[in-house]
């Protein structure tokens, strides 16, 4: 598909601002090498090619097929195709999922005929794609009116229309796609398919894309580990961050967006990088493709303006950078070229007086970079028109002597200005925050590379049962079982016969207890008045226990009672919730979040798909808001991170061990310095 | 200084590059018509004009005078501007309090000098000012390297070279500026200074600012406040949001950054718009100066690509904006005029047909602007290169017929589609986010409108003591009768002399109770071992009482001791903080945040300065990140929001009427539905 010697267009046009029309133009106006074959019988040749009257008169087997006829003609268009042995086909028309229940049925057929001839097909609904370092502009996208220049950049969209628009952006910014690749309806290859093929081209050094929606969450895995090997960062905006956002995106697609925090958690496991929106995604993608890679967070401001710097250090310290305080040494050798009425601490004040002496700017860039706590640097200007030679040679030079990386940002600039820095492969952007947001992707990148340790992931599977039944709670006891042979700690219990063997058991796990009506028809325990906690003797727990058997017995006259959970209560600690489940896209994926109030209040939780390795369930602890309670709030002793990194690699691996838990909470987990403890724990299993 | 008849340039050059050139230069090329006086002993002319050889020779006595002298001879250069009656300077020369406490003790002079004069100085170490509708470029800014194109903005800035960028960014958005003014060290003349006095030029309709500390808040309040009465929005960038951020801003300006969420809260208070960074002031400045105000935040999202929908209502979300649900009639019109394989839902896809029919897109934002649940409208686009003339004239055509405002958002839109919009009156932006954004900062200025209740703010004094005393702690009970007369609810407690006594007052306030030692000496009462909660019964106090005596003699032998504070327990709630503090450039203000982790760990609390009126009390609230937790979170009944509301105007009346008053702190205060009352308190007063 992407490296066709012969393309048949089925359904071309001469015209060529029709849809049908404009492949067959954009692929001879830019001088694609191939043979083209148009397919019509309304017409014996177009524009001097000849045209065939079907599929089967065609002289040779094609590489690749465009169909772009109506979707009543593309089930025959393929069928056809495939008789003659078509490798693959992609499908413009229309009128399939995207349309409602009818249009899928249509689209399963499409589908099946495909299948039955082994025949891959790319859409229905798309527009195409473009391999601009070999003139293949098979696309009917309007950013094809201009001939596609090849750079090192891949993008794929599942959205045709905003994946125009976005590869116009980065046109205009200079940005050269190699690939332009959309996938409309993914009835077979998909966009992550399509980008594991594009990964190995050695013409392309960043991978990115827009996505509304993943089916198949181990696939993206595998292209975020695929990337990662080949040592090309991906960058995905995704849309459906919100309820209005997912809900609009689940009209649109059909896709099953899943929950936007278990996506956003499985990618940065996996070393792929989030951009907002598009115009964050281009920043990245431009950015990637000019810098190296940050060693560390430390970054150097260097600026003629004090506002700007303290814009700048006031986002970097959102974003998790820190503006380093220069050695003594590098500010010694800082002030021996700085003006006296600058600054040499960081944000670094160059003055406007390098105009009269590049030297300056040249030696402040260069001294800044050799400090060990500096990574990557922003340099700051505006407007500047008449210096335009003078600055783009210093950042030149610059470039050639520094191997960390820098950012220009400058406001305004010249037009030539950009298009001079863009030539010699210097990054240069025009707001201020954004160039801050820039270097945190490259950190963000780098830091994720430094985690990656080669193994490729052991994906579990994400199959969602076809037959879906309800799934029923397991006994406490055999949970805790299981769990405890995971190495999960959990609070002492036992499950009781009678209000006196309760008695019993409080005294050997030790006093104050808790008592729980243990049945799995009652899930809501408090609600039906099965649980008393804080028993501090023997009469307290028989009373209790009797208390509750019969307040469960009353509420739910017909529900399994299977005993009385006693538990040894623990002092209250640091509340954590963790839990597992089967996600409809990344299928087992492990929870971990802040009890209490940040649970339910501010839903700050973090994800992972299963396998997760120490280092990744560390991002999992970064990626909470409320981290800082980890350290030990309100005078409670700070939580070991080590154990508690130990607990969600022994969770993850239980739910790759038992497939038939579909569901887990241990909620709330106290933490209370290395001991960290399930105190009320609920695992919801298959019922076959 | 706005509108002078006459300008000096004391020390001109006629070099059009230097810094004393660039004035006379750009005057006179811009056609300034009143009368120009270069003062040069150098010169008998410059480029024809007669310069005269010092202050004193002038025929006349100058409106302005610009003084572009070194440091060392500005001084003398403002005392001839005196002598001679000049009403204001605008001093260029830098040297002064940028530079350290040397610099520091001249500006006091150069201010003394004119003083002394009654003549008023803006700067020094500025780079002056334009007034674009009179020709009046008195500035060395490199932004007047061009003509400066007048319009309704005026933009204020504390920054030079940031003020000179975020210019030159305006004017390539086409955005005219009637008035740049620089402020620089604002010896006299302010930042806010300036902007009051062109709130009242009828060609202004937007006010806009780039601040890096504010020194007199009550300045910043007035202006707000007579921004509302004028009904021009006032739109602010301010540095310094973050630690890193304001470290750079002191050692940049000398300015007092104060702290930054007093500064957002109270600029919120009173209507003003924070900007994040440039970009975003610029979009709003924009937005502002073409569409009306939205009556509400329901939000129209027109578009033909799904994905773009879905990423607007994503951030719409974020934002507070609600994705209206068209009425059922508004979806039976869109349905007549969209086609079948669109979308009448919202986001609402016109789908690419309209190329074909424009009725269909001028038709869908007409019928969308008609339902009452939809105030605003983004139309989203890309590229359409060949169809510019159709779409100018759909937005021109609905420009004219709807009254409720609307938003283009067009992604790599055609150069001419910009020009002609921008010249319509038409908001276009090409970034997805960007759009939703401005639409929100519409809607904040509208709810800021309808909040605004005309009564001019009662400014409480900001000033802060010259001659600081270290305030000390009033004692409990004293405090507690002031807070009661103010209508404060604190949980009852008496002081006991000694343990005897106490048992008495528990038994008199009810079980359970806490006992504190109470003595001004001891601020941290559990530290000293001072504290016990949950006392029982009056043995259980006796003994308590008489331990917390020992334990406070023990831990500071010489801290007098006032007795025992006795107060009855409330049952744990919903945990909040409020509080008085002293701004130093606010004076007072109060502060309300939730309890427990979230002020710990999130610093999740806002601020008003005081006076606060019921619905600023109100907006407070909803400025709480965790403002569900209100709501009645983990079981806990809702809090009485009027309840809430009516305590923080009580606490602001309070701070107005206390001045005494350095430090009040409610924490926690124990909210439970209606029932909201301070269950610890600590006052401290100035000693004096």
């Amino acid at each position: 598909m992407l490296h066709p010697k012969s393309i048949a267009i089925i359904g071309a046009s001469p015209d060529a601002n029709k849809l049908n029309g404009r492949p067959f133009h954009f692929l001879r106006r830019d001088g694609y090498t191939g043979t083209l074959y148009p397919v019509n019988p309304k017409y014996a040749d177009i524009d001097g090619v000849t045209c065939y009257p079907d599929v089967a008169s065609l002289p040779e087997t094609p590489d690749l097929a465009i169909v772009a006829v109506s979707q009543k003609l593309a089930t025959a268009a393929i069928d056809a195709l495939g008789e003659k042995g078509t490798p693959v086909a992609i499908i413009f028309s229309s009128g399939y999922s995207e349309t409602g229940a009818e249009g899928a049925q249509y689209e399963l057929e499409l589908l099946q005929t495909a299948q039955k001839h082994g025949m891959r097909i790319c859409g229905p609904n798309n527009l195409g794609l473009i391999n601009a370092f070999e003139n293949i502009t098979a696309t009917f996208s309007q950013y094809a009116d201009k001939t596609p220049i090849p750079g090192p950049v891949a993008f794929a969209s599942q959205s045709g229309a905003f994946g125009t628009g976005i590869s116009a952006l980065a046109r205009s910014r200079g940005i050269g796609l190699g690939y332009f690749i959309n996938t409309g309806n993914q009835a077979d290859i998909t966009l992550v398919d399509a980008l594991m093929e594009i990964a190995d081209d050695p013409r392309i050094s960043v991978l990115s894309a827009y996505i509304e929606g993943i089916r198949d969450g181990t696939e993206l895995i595998r292209l975020a580990h695929k990337a990662m090997e080949v040592k090309k960062p991906l960058i995905i905006t995704k849309v459906g961050r919100k309820a209005a956002g997912a809900k609009a995106a689940a009209s649109h697609t059909g896709s099953l967006a899943g929950e936007d925090n278990v996506f956003d958690g499985v990618l940065s496991q996996h070393g792929g990088i989030r951009a907002r929106n598009e115009e964050h995604m281009l920043d990245l993608v431009s950015a990637f493709t000019c810098c190296p890679i940050p060693e560390g967070n430390g970054i150097a401001l260097i600026t003629q303006s004090g506002g700007a710097g303290v814009l700048m250090a006031d986002r970097a310290e959102e974003l998790g950078l820190e503006v380093a305080v220069p050695t003594s040494e590098t500010r010694k050798k800082l002030e021996a070229v700085i003006p006296s009425f600058g600054s040499t601490s960081n944000p670094i004040d160059v003055t406007g007086q390098f105009l009269a002496e590049p030297k300056i700017l040249t030696d402040s860039i260069t001294i800044a970079l050799e400090d060990s706590g500096i990574h990557s640097c922003i340099v700051w200007l505006q407007l500047m028109h008449g210096h335009v030679d003078l600055l783009v040679d210093i950042f030149k030079n610059v470039k050639t002597t520094v191997e960390k990386p820098f950012v220009v940002c400058w406001l305004d600039a010249p037009e030539s200005a950009l298009q001079q820095l863009r030539a010699a492969g210097i990054y240069v952007i025009g707001a201020t925050e954004r160039a801050v947001d820039v270097i945190a992707g490259l950190v963000q990148y780098g830091q994720a590379c430094a985690r990656h340790d080669g193994q490729a992931p052991l994906l579990a599977s994400s199959k969602i049962h076809s037959e879906y039944t309800p799934p029923v709670a397991a006994p406490s006891m055999y949970a805790a079982t299981l769990l405890r042979e995971a190495g999960i700690s959990l609070a002492p219990a036992e499950v009781a016969n009678d209000p006196r063997q309760a008695s019993e058991i409080a005294g050997r796990l030790g006093y104050p207890v808790a008592v729980k009506i243990e049945s799995p028809d009652i899930l809501h325990k408090t609600e039906a008045g099965g649980v008393r906690l804080g028993l501090v003797d023997d009469n307290d727990v028989a009373e209790a226990a009797a208390d509750i058997l019969a307040s469960a017995h009353s509420h739910a006259p017909d529900a399994c009672i299977e005993g009385i959970l006693v538990q040894k209560m623990k002092k209250p600690a640091t509340e954590l919730v963790l839990g597992v489940r089967r996600d409809p896209a990344f299928g087992p994926v492990v929870m971990v979040g802040l009890g209490g109030i940040f649970i339910e209040t501010l839903e700050d939780v973090s994800f992972a798909a299963v396998p997760i390795n120490p280092a990744q369930a560390a991002l999992m602890l970064d990626g909470l808001q409320g981290r800082a309670v980890l350290d030990g709030a309100r005078g409670k002793a700070p939580v070991n991170r080590s154990v508690l990194i130990q607990m969600i690699c022994n969770l993850s691996e239980f739910a790759a061990a038992h497939p038939e838990v579909v569901e887990l909470d241990l909620n709330p987990v106290f933490a209370d310095g290395d001991d960290i403890v399930a105190v009320d724990w609920l695992m919801m299993v298959d019922q076959n």
